[in-house]
Order: C-alpha cells, then structure tokens, then sequence
C-alpha cells in the first residue's frame, strides 16, 4: 500500500521560501504567478497493512508527532 | 488559475533525507513503511493566462529550470 502525505504551510504563516521562490520566478520572466507556497511531500510503501480505520488513527498521529509541525504546517494524505 | 508543482527524487537517486524519515517512523512504531522519498511541492496562482500549450511549455521550463534539478529529481504538475 502506497502513502502520500502532503505537508503545507497554513494559510496565514510566512513562508519565505515560497516567497523567495516566487521572487526567482518574477525574474525569470513567470510574472504571472504570485502567492507562492512550498510544501513537502513524504511518500511511503506499507506491507501488511489495511486501509483502515485504526491505520489511518496511525497515521494521524505519525503526521502530527513526526512529519509535519501542527502549529504552522497542515497535512493531507493519499492511501492506495 | 492555480498550479502545484511536485518535485520528487529520481527512483535511483539516494534520498538521504528519505532514509533519515524512515528511521524515525520505525523508531516510533511504525515499522512497516519502507522506501520513503521526500519530495516538494510549489503551490502558486497564476493571473492572466490560459492553460493553452505555449503556457505548459513555460511551466515547463519553469520546472526544468528553477524549480528541480533534472539530473536527480523528477517533476509534475497540476494545472486546474
């Protein structure tokens, strides 16, 4: 079983590295683009796992505990 | 209209950062994930233009040029 976890700044937090980002792409010419924002992802294979209810309580906690920073990042995750 | 562009590791390329991870899940119990790559996500907004192919071939570039290095890491992206 494959995991996806999706870990992005929230909303109101500064993301200089987004903004940094957003600053390169002005001078490359990508004048279009504004409000950028970097995130990370962390993907995983899972063996001897279901998708469920308990694996996903799991997962919950691993995201909170170890993969993202609950105060300034969110997270969402793909199972399949 | 909004983009995300995903950066991830090229399959063959050591993903330290991956390994570092996946030592930490086991440590803390979740033993049965293995393989994890760490990748990024660019999230922007794009004012002006349309999803027409001379745009994609910009996003392109874009990608190749500023947002990953070809040699180790692979891209895709979202338009919508």
């Amino acid at each position: 079983m494959k995991v996806t976890v999706f870990v992005t700044p929230k909303k109101n937090v500064l993301d200089p590295q987004g903004a940094a980002v957003g600053h390169a792409m002005h001078h490359l010419g990508f004048e279009s683009a504004h409000d950028v924002r970097v995130g990370k992802t962390i993907a995983f294979d899972v063996e001897g796992e279901q998708d469920t209810p308990e694996f996903r309580a799991k997962l919950d906690k691993l995201c909170d505990d170890l993969l993202s920073n609950p105060i300034i990042e969110d997270f969402r995750y793909e199972v399949g």
